[in-house]
């Protein structure tokens, strides 16, 4: 069975000897002393090793089941939810007046990668519920928040995201379920939604559906569009679950992964709803949350690399397979452990400098969200909108991308489904299609962000480049294997982003055609100024003769690793940014 | 239901315009008119679309089964598999005297990818044959060939290869199995073998393994390893099957894909086997099937990608989503087909230009095995000695790759099995791994190709890109465009190997580190080179004003795309090489 063990030592390190919490002045991070942050990351690692990952093959094996319109979930995952809610988990970054604990977003994400990289699936019942009360937070009234978040954020109740429906996902304009206004303040909702992670299950007594539809008057496209609150049992007024709504689940989708998170087709049949938010304006008010829910699919893309990483590892030193090329090591032994052999350094050292930068980024993406959240700070506002698509986009191509190499360590049997790699890889790739695909993702960041407020934000990233690099220009440790790389990836973002508007006026496509590229070649130099950042950090921390030396020696090389290795990346997608449109686009459709 | 048409035009524009067949001057290459190879593909083609594509789902969803030590394959498989033996598919490209049709085994290939298009998991059971038949025609003595090569040539018999144990893939020196000589010339073979592909099944009369095993006296290591025949069922004096052999199915595996064919152990408790080849040599023997053996893998991973891309393109037509940047393309109806999106055009580019690149280095590289087979011609042979691991590594790896973006295309629908997206994937995974892991072909090309003969292949190689570049420099039409990128990526290549011979003598880590890159480098220079001569023959045809025009635009604009946009991967790889060894093996093995 896979192994997981948090990864609380370089969690630590990016929250204190990276980020500094405690001197951000942001309020709330002064409570993230050291020590505090380390027990709470204890105490989430044993509960995903001791709880959560032994369950996740199980559940991938067995999967939900719809019987008579009641889903049920895999065996055991009752209990380890009921685990997680005991522990008041899903109220650690949650506002106090609603029974959360107030810590700052930062720790949800360190806590929220632990649990995703023990048991995906299972996490995704909270996460959903995480991001409905968001939206209940931001939109709701005052009675909708007394009703709803308590339990919610208890995890008693759980909620779920309503948007896709058969004939549309992206372009929600399209959008068919209805909204009809009784008059008295709610709403009957009828049609049919697709794909609703976490749509029902057995675990929770009462489920908040989230609902697009469209209400009258709002006409064409997504300005028509309204956010319902839709509960699977109507509250009583005692605040208790009562009769039964009308919705039910129409089946639920056999997928390639995930499979112990319940997908469901549900059916709204003039099931009662009320408005979140304005009327007409739904669209908005789901903008709201898609930072923080962007940047948690992002975090999910390199949680399951770590997970498929650390097994690779385990399987690297134990396998025996070949001899080195340079003598054998184990002599003893009928052949070397894998681990000696150059390829499948590579292979690691890919995953794992891709893992921690990854890490570092999502950390300091949270960090900006509780900047622009808790000081009200607009330049890190305009930041972190900039930033998450990068962070969603890349980091779930990239996450995918070495789970499979993960799985390439294990030869043959990383194909077996009993040693578990293949459902890191299959789990890991649903981050790269929901919440906004990939594509979208890259479209959202050179059609809209780029250009956000004259281009104030890209304008801001580029001179927090400059200035690292200026002031940290005396550091010879750092400058030939960190800032000098650095350097030149970032001023491969730029002429692109030159390209972008010396071409893009005339020629939309010239842009789009890039974008997936642009989306790639930014997540690069973030992840090379975080190994900077990160660089600058253990060094300090070794010239201080501070802590585990060798973990920093370890950080330092694979941040070298980073920088020799994945960043040479930018010059090809600059390449292939700058080929333009033109042969995108030459062929006319019937060609293919 | 996925669809499948076979690529019947552009394999005629590969055999004819590029290839030039009938020109070449190799024995039995002047058989092969346009209208001959066309009447070939068209009756393959209608096998695939008719009869073997629509089982492809179904055999993923219901898988094989075993029941009381026999295997049970899908429905359907049995019919189907009837129908390719019925029209003697299988001695395509066999040789005559037992009962083939000896066309060169470039029309063996083409016959190959359409099959493994429509269904992998059942054109296995006929490829794992094709490869034991190969064994027994070059190692077999004249009676093994009398007993089993017109059984399993006209597949009543099928075969298969064991090598594989559990505790050992890539190093088959560490084989248990034993083999116990009898004293008639018979062995009585024990051991256990793991990952035995068609290793049951219940679709053929008999089936004949082919059993690598350790005979005494032979010495530690692959020394020691002697090749078997031992079939399934012992063959009586009148050639039929008669009594079962000591071989057994333990179980059949849990795998990512590939479930419609039935992955074994095999276990051999004193199953009589014979020698084939000579005693201790069986490595040699292997070996020399090795190259159409991995080719043939190679040909698998373009192949999966060719059926994902083409219903990536009719989804992409088909679904409406958006409008395109440019202006509504589809006025009257709710939204424009997904095609007219940049980012989608990318992706299908992406995927179109490298199959067809693929397809083209497949069969240049059957036409090489020709060469080398039908007339002795050394060079050719030891030209696809040197390629045959980047066939297979590169094909495999950027086919799977391919075919993820082609279930990308479908958003959230490519995540759910019922579309068939998820399948191709899953299937694809396999071939980057059997018949040689990626990193073992990584390390057969650097550590050991390269330098084969002095590196005279590599050189081989070399003067004939460049004899291509200098022959058609005088083109406009293709200099830019074609030849100027092919020189650039070509001249990366040449880099990396300057790089290899300059520190691989004094590290031979610092070559083995970049061998999964000079792999992919090397690659790309290749369908840069068929893309180039591809685009040669295209030009040449508008020239000369014949067939259909449309075609040969778009072979050039499919062209310009690759040389544009797949290939400055070279410079990455370049980098990531010259990076050498030390930031990849800087780590001790405990600090992953």
């Amino acid at each position: 069975m896979p192994i997981y063990n948090a990864p609380a030592k370089d969690m630590q390190f990016i929250l204190h000897d990276m980020l500094k919490a405690t001197e951000t002045g942001i309020p709330g991070y002064d409570e993230l002393e050291r020590d505090f942050t380390g027990a709470i990351l204890d105490e989430a690692g044993k509960l995903a090793t001791d709880v959560l990952a032994p369950l996740n093959a199980s559940g991938d094996v067995e999967g939900c089941r719809l019987e008579n319109g009641v889903v049920y979930t895999p065996k055991g995952f009752k209990e380890a939810f009921a685990a997680v809610k005991e522990g008041g988990w899903n109220g650690l970054d949650l506002p106090e007046e609603f029974g959360g604990q107030n810590l700052p977003y930062v720790m949800g994400c360190a806590v929220g990668e632990v649990f995703c990289s023990a048991n995906m699936a299972l996490n995704m019942y909270q996460g959903l519920t995480h991001g409905a009360i968001n939206a209940l937070v931001t939109h709701g009234t005052d009675e909708q928040k007394a009703t709803y978040l308590p339990k919610m954020v208890s995890m008693e109740w759980t909620g779920t995201m309503n948007l896709t429906e058969p004939h549309c996902g992206t372009d929600l304009g399209m959008i068919r379920t209805k909204a009809d206004p009784q008059g008295d303040g709610s709403y009957l909702i009828t049609g049919q939604k697709i794909f609703i992670s976490a749509g029902d299950h057995d675990m929770a007594e009462n489920i908040i559906h989230l609902v697009l539809a469209k209400a009258p008057g709002g006409g064409e496209g997504t300005k028509g569009i309204s956010l319902f609150v839709v509960p699977k049992f109507l509250i009583k007024d005692d605040g208790t679950p009562g009769e039964r709504n009308g919705v039910s689940v129409g089946s639920i989708e056999e997928k390639m992964g995930i499979h112990g998170n319940s997908t469901c087709v549900l059916n709204y049949d003039g099931a009662r709803g009320w408005l979140v938010g304005e009327e007409h304006k739904g669209m908005r008010a789901m903008f709201v949350m898609m930072n923080e829910a962007r940047l948690g699919v992002g975090l999910q893309g390199y949680a399951q690399a770590e997970a498929a990483y650390q097994n690779a590892v385990a399987y690297a030193k134990d396998r025996l397979q070949g001899r080195a090329v340079t003598g054998a090591e184990n002599k003893d032994g009928p052949a070397d452990p894998l681990i000696v052999h150059p390829d499948i350094r590579r292979s690691l050292m890919d995953q794992k400098s891709f893992i921690e930068g990854a890490r570092a980024f999502t950390f300091w993406g949270a960090h900006l969200i509780d900047r622009a959240h808790r000081m009200g700070d607009r330049d890190a506002d305009g930041l972190i909108s900039l930033l998450t698509p990068v962070i969603k986009g890349f980091q779930t191509d990239m996450g995918f991308d070495m789970a499979v190499q993960a799985q390439q360590v294990y030869g043959g049997h990383g194909y077996i489904e009993e040693w578990g790699m293949s459902q890191f890889v299959r789990d890991a790739r649903i981050a790269m299609i929901y919440e906004g695909a990939n594509g979208v993702q890259a479209l959202d960041l050179v059609g809209r962000k780029l250009a956000v407020d004259g281009g104030k934000p890209a304008m801001a990233f580029f001179e927090m480049v400059k200035t690292f690099i200026k002031e940290n220009d005396g550091r010879e440790a750092l400058k030939a294997d960190f800032l000098e790389p650095l350097k030149a990836a970032s001023k491969d973002l730029q002429t692109a982003m030159m390209y972008f508007m010396q071409n893009g006026m005339k020629n939309p496509n010239a842009a789009l055609a890039g974008s997936n590229d642009f989306m790639h070649l930014f997540g690069h130099v973030c992840l090379g100024l975080m190994w900077a950042r990160m660089g600058l950090a253990a060094q300090e921390a070794l010239d201080a003769g501070t802590g585990d030396a060798a973990f920093y020696e370890t950080k330092l090389a694979t941040g070298r690793y980073y920088m020799a290795r994945h960043l040479p990346a930018t010059g090809m997608h600059l390449a292939r940014i700058q080929s333009g449109a033109e042969t995108v686009m030459a062929l006319p459709a019937e060609a293919f």
